[in-house]
């Protein structure tokens, strides 16, 4: 082992530009050119990566971040497993070493996920990697291909929020989120796939938890990353149309969380048009005639969008970890009057284990009152066990 | 929120020395100025911490280290869970921000450990803290005092060797070592204990996995840091004597499992004095008559050595986190024998469940063929309760 | 001198929070607990300095700013003499080797010079020294006291505008000030004095270069730092009266250039009341009787708050480093107005050599036509052998 | 203005690594891939430098450094006038920023000199440039082509020592080195010309200062850099032959005056052979006859090795600023002996002005008894014109 980390050795390190690397891995929806032009690579959605396979011995990231309040965490994970984790501060670049003393015969496969989802409420938000730097000898190797492409679209639950920290943390800030350790990283992990996710902190199907229609996911599903506004934002391509390339062979759904906590919200009044919007159940505790009809249509709606972008897709919904009330007979409602409707007969629907059931010790829980490791880690499972019946 | 991250206010941070800062607590053994003094603190063992608890929105932490080959890696707990790790590379200082937007009208109790064992193979590596700053409002508040004082003295399993990393990583690196999650952390955790790990991967009780009668525990137990050498390793105080100021409560051995190791390696050569130690198997498999004998004085001799240090101490002697053949009855035996020579009542021993019985996937291992998280998390259960019942 | 830079030794450097430094001295203008604190120390004014006297082998200093759009600059100076210059980028702290491989038996006497003039035009500008680090042996020593206070006010060429780069810079930015090179840190220098500049480019005794009447230096005479504005200055200390301590021994005011300036600017409206300024010249090219007025009477009022905060200083009153026209006749009027009216003999006045006289080459130069490194060198000598003559 | 330093552009902002930048010149001699290659730009000799030329707002640059004692520093000029200066401490990479806010219409020249001499005495003295970053829209531009071609061959005088720091200054330390403000530099800059220099502190033509006859620079003129030795340089090139492709326009020697220094220290013993070499002076105070007889046959063959590798040189050889004894006749000799041997007429001689001549005040002296800045214009000038008249 002599050797490897001579001190005078790092002179003779390679830096090599994100556009240089022609073995790398994208992971996460991106911009066209993301990755082949000499900017650096900016990593949007929660658990986005930059993923690498390479025989070295030291391993070095340069990274750099922009932010107006919630700065953007990294997990590192070695062979898919979590080694580092880290925020990266404004303003100058970071350059850290994530990886030492590797047997530099073998091939390691390095992802570097942004563990934080888009901050919807700010204008700068934004992680961006600019270089990777290998030993001298290192090099880098073809990753082995992923037969299968997967898409997570949902809300904080899928974002990974309340994955680190305690059940008494109930700060809104971006270290208790951890989009690698989500149920939707689980799932690719699990099924060796390539995989995205799509998903925003309080947004829903129809409206936000406050009611706010223009939190739904369906009206940013075809941008690159709808929820981030602003010039900033703009010049980094969030608001282009995404490339679905084909889409993915599995769309999983998880919406509907948010459109059920508005039941249980004042009125939100929209401020540019004065419109009162008031989601509270009836006297019977019921949801709303009109909300429910919203909602039946908001998920006819949702799946025509996402099979228009992923023709081969098997899409899978599901809910249920945390408990709702009637919104999950709306949605199964919504999936059937979909199928009838297009003789699509791949749409499936699946409940979860809620936290309310399953977790027991402080050790179950995640923060915010969010499901922790235990929730995410049945949902994983059983999503990951029903897909692979599908394949 | 509005505010917490108003760029302009980094420049009213304030900076405070470790000995600056009276509000702390220092884990695992240290020099007796430790924190005191104008230096950087160094940390020396595995899950060795400073402590601090504080009302303040953002923390930073200035590092350094030193190494040869094997750097330092840090892990951060707020409130008893694990938020970031990374490493810290030689040789200016790093400055780091570990929490950011945190309630700064609540107390958040922030541990900063070092996850990496001192690496007795070379003469550098060290970790130190050199101040901590806090957003211009915020404040360190007292520690809640802890009732309990534990010491656990171990070998490479309790310095959490192979607690990062899945089971095919060979790697004798940092990277997979995280004292932080290591059994004997947890069993601190959960009875809100003051702790110390004293443990170094590859010693023994009497000799090393391979034979080298230097790497035995007892050798170094009454010193900081015993295991490090050097001129260097002076400087930072490794050699002194430990001050055990009444020593701790609990004192948890889990030692035996390299001396077991060495029965199947080759015979070691003292180069400096020409002798030729074997201790293989005898003919019948079973360890030769002298090796139980010197195991058996070696258990009576290092508990009169715990005792002589811990006079009120309940003594646990544990094993069998990886399977050992003969040893365990040794161990029982020199237990015995001390008891009945010392009419001392307070020593105890336990069996923990193996990583050949409970590990089942590849999830439940650790790399390195070390004990996985499971294991870990079993055997922290097990000592817990058992200690709960010594209370 | 084998070992200086051993690299281990790095660890056991020790780090001093400017408060916890005795033996030093803050030149410049500053808050009356600047030093005293616990938080790092601001320094405002160009030349404004930290200076410490060290037995060290190797000195690093922890920098930080913060700014809009004009970032500030460092000149290190070593017994006098320059070393190093750079800026310092905002956010997070930059720790800086200043000097290695020093005689750690000799005292060597470091001064730290902000080299930027505080940038009125915007919010944040700012430059703070959060601590210095000498290698572990190294140590404080008292600075040798001197004798000498000097105050230098005046606008641009008093802030060393134009001193770093060729004269055919013209953009308006940091890095061409150097405030450590200025005939009055020359001065002060060659007088082995303590010294303060209080200047602002653009501004004059009575009017600023384009006739804002606000933009005249006895406005902020009084203050830590007046030019700089907003809550966060005033945060700093920026706008709290300066507390003069008895004055100086020597004020030299080098006022009147953009007095001058204006003259030659079309009309300027104060946007908050409307009214209009006109400072041009009549039709037989002379200033308008009433700005004569004006500025004799600036002169006599200036030279009273002088006498007020100071009065056992010297005053000198220079110009001419760019040559004036009729400006000078005024100040001598009010000069002679002003000891009449008070009896006060202990101000004099003196005309500079002009950069239109002295510079031939394009290395007696300065940028952004402003006077050139021989222009101050010339009036360094000239200002210190006329004050010589007053001691 | 207003924009050049949006925080957030930096996200925008633009690497180039080296090899990616077409339009840049190197100066100084270099191996033949020098950027060219994906490795670090490494830097050898005094004033060696890399030059841009760029329309651009902002201008960073990665640095590092290795060593074992003596650092590398670094000047930056831009548009041929010095704006900062600072050492680069090892380890990690630099990214500093050297130039904000200038004009992005406008073409700068900016030149990142090495001050540094290769530092002989140690093995891993270096300095890399990794990168440049400009704002998004900044260019490269071409380099306007230099016509001319210099050279100057010397030692410590030629390599800057004693040009930072006062009279008093008496370390060997890399601080007190400035190549970027030699008279060679000097005379580049005033020819417009692309320059080199081959100079190390302390040796001669025939011998070093205190005899040592491998301290000769002949030894090492065709290879890249040739005083640094050992593996490590091995790998960076320095003991490559050096392509001189088609050689110099102008080469200058400035050797004799360490040749003339052994004449006053005691004899030089050749630990390897054995051989004792004394090059005291006879009886009667002047150079013994083998010695003189040795450097007549240096100057010849000197001069046929230079004009070797510069077939189309002016070649001048000066001395004297530093006075010299009995040397200067002894290189005339040489040099007239070279120019009757080969019938080559272009080699010239020169006496420059010496620092016991014209030093009057501590502002012209340099540090540790060398020629302080005034010595170097002087020659400077005498020099340049000089070669002028033989353009």
């Amino acid at each position: 082992m002599i050797g490897f980390c001579d001190c005078a050795r790092i002179s003779f390190m390679k830096t090599y530009k994100i556009s240089e690397i022609k073995d790398k891995r994208i992971l996460g929806r991106n911009v066209s050119d993301a990755g082949k032009s000499d900017k650096a690579l900016a990593l949007f959605w929660a658990a986005s990566a930059l993923e690498i396979n390479v025989k070295a011995k030291e391993v070095w990231v340069e990274f750099s971040s922009m932010y107006d309040d919630s700065e953007p965490w990294v997990s590192v994970y070695v062979n898919n497993k979590p080694v580092s984790r880290f925020m990266i501060t404004k303003e100058n670049k970071m350059n850290l070493c994530i990886a030492r003393g590797l047997n530099p015969e073998k091939e390691n496969l390095i992802t570097i996920y942004k563990d934080t989802q888009p901050m919807s409420g700010e204008e700068h938000h934004s992680l961006f990697i600019h270089s990777i730097s290998l030993n001298d000898e290192g090099v880098f190797c073809p990753l082995k291909e992923r037969k299968i492409k997967l898409e997570v679209v949902g809300d904080s639950i899928t974002s990974g929020e309340g994955l680190f920290g305690g059940p008494e943390e109930m700060e809104w800030i971006p270290q208790w989120f951890a989009g690698s350790r989500s149920y939707g990283a689980q799932v690719a992990r699990s099924l060796d796939a390539d995989f995205s996710l799509v998903s925003q902190c309080g947004w829903g199907l129809c409206w936000a938890w406050n009611g706010d229609i223009k939190g739904n996911m369906p009206s940013v599903y075809e941008k690159v990353c709808g929820p981030m506004w602003g010039k900033y934002q703009e010049e980094l391509g969030a608001s282009e149309l995404y490339d679905f390339k084909g889409g993915s062979d599995f769309v999983v759904i998880n919406l509907g969380t948010n459109d059920n906590g508005a039941f249980f919200q004042p009125e939100w009044k929209d401020e540019s048009t004065g419109k009162v919007y008031n989601h509270s159940l009836d006297k019977d505790g019921k949801p709303r005639e009109e909300d429910c009809k919203t909602i039946i249509a908001g998920v006819k709606n949702f799946l025509s969008m996402v099979r228009k972008n992923n023709p081969n897709a098997k899409i899978l919904w599901v809910w249920g970890m945390i408990k709702l009330g009637q919104v999950p007979s709306l949605i199964k409602q919504g999936i059937e009057d979909y199928k009838k409707m297009t003789g699509d007969k791949d749409v499936y629907s699946m409940e979860l284990d809620s936290m309310e059931d399953v977790e027991k010790t402080p050790e179950d829980k995640g923060s915010r009152g969010h499901p922790g490791p235990l929730v995410h880690a049945l949902a994983a499972k059983k999503i990951a066990e029903f897909l692979k019946t599908l394949l």
